[in-house]
């Protein structure tokens, strides 16, 4: 099944990812606009169709309500395995950093992580396979084109997937409110992973054990948690720095 | 008119805020599930009159497509004045520390940094009164409630109104990438505001030239910017520190 992006600025971004991509369709009478002449001249270059149709096709492929006219055939983003990840640090040579996001449901927040943690130089994300937010049109639109340079790892289990990190000489660092000291006293500078709990409901008990550190973000006021992007976005440059 | 606030978690966090509200729907038939007690105990509490009614009537009501069965009247939230903003940080005997939004149009975003500003102790976000997202339900819900504590000033014009602040004695630092500076190198104990750029465009020329500093927000890779709430949460969260 191809994976379909949709709007101008996903469809652009998609292009000059280098990401394959076997169609591009355009809706019949769309305006010359900003965007179309260099949609035309990123899939010429790479010898990529572009048909033009009814805009009804193209709403019919839409999955969001933000096509503009514009849909895009993309193969499937491939997740990696664990391994690929440890071994992407390797070659860098560099420290690793992931990101493990325990349950993130919302496509925003995910693409929204994916966006800062290509920003902040992460290594890969860690995603569950099952019940959350998976790489989707959304999330692609919501990455800015994050999407198509981020590896990703899907797992069945995120406690596993600690263990097996830990393994492997990995820190694993959770964002808890429990946590006693705050993200800003960790260190970064040794192979760390950073996990970030789902929207509602934080860190999972079994995910929250398995954690060698918990660090809190220090917050005023009434309201008691961050946006799960926001969240993830400060501890991800905190380790940037 | 009166402020619809829609959807479980959002009517309960108006309510626990004290901000006036007017009269309660319930949809008829919701099953009384986690938060339907709580919204009864906290309207009984403040004796604000809880009506049931047929669903319809609670979806025409409603703006967004997840109100839950659950729709709250409250009072409008107003606008302060921009020396109301000064005298705030006075009163607490703070360092003042502003965030300004040159036209965020985005209500998920302008949410979200409700959310950060309160959870990071601002004293007052700016924004600009046309063309820019206004405080809607949608912008409540995004906030997680912070929007019913945090005093929001809109101006007619962002240039004028950082002249004004300058003229008080506060710093005003634009975020932009021409920036020379790292924003980690600013400093924020003096009287500051912050100013972040809208999603698509940043910070406009004539702001950009009124601002005393500009700092950067590092990144690496191929993608040149940050989400507009993740780029205000960082510069937010250096400051808060």
């Amino acid at each position: 099944m191809p994976f379909i992006i949709e709007g101008k600025n996903p469809v652009i971004e998609l292009l000059k990812s280098g990401h394959p991509v076997t169609k591009i369709l355009l809706a019949d009478g769309l305006k010359p606009g900003d965007a179309i002449p260099e949609i035309l001249r990123l899939a010429q270059a790479k010898n990529i169709p572009v048909e033009r149709v009814p805009r009804r096709i193209i709403d019919q492929q839409s999955t969001t309500d933000s096509n503009q006219g514009v849909v895009a055939y993309a193969a499937v983003k491939k997740y990696v395995g664990l391994d690929d990840l440890l071994a992407i640090a390797a070659e860098k040579n560099e420290p690793p950093l992931y990101v493990i996001l325990d349950g993130i449901e919302d496509p925003q927040n995910l693409g929204s992580i994916l966006r800062t943690a290509y920003a902040a130089g992460i290594h890969g994300v860690i995603i569950r396979g099952r019940r959350a937010a998976g790489l989707t049109a959304a999330v692609a639109k919501a990455s800015a084109g994050a999407i198509w340079y981020m590896p990703v790892a899907s797992v069945s289990s995120i406690a596993d997937a600690i263990e097996n990190l830990k393994k492997n000489n990995v820190w694993v660092i959770g964002i808890d409110h429990s946590g006693k000291d705050e993200y800003t006293k960790m260190d970064f500078k040794s192979p760390a992973a950073i996990v970030i709990g789902s929207e509602g409901k934080g860190l999972s008990e079994l995910v929250r054990k398995r954690c060698d550190f918990l660090a809190n973000i220090p917050m005023r006021g009434q309201i008691n948690s961050l946006n799960a992007s926001v969240a993830a976005a400060l501890v991800m440059y905190e380790a940037f720095k």
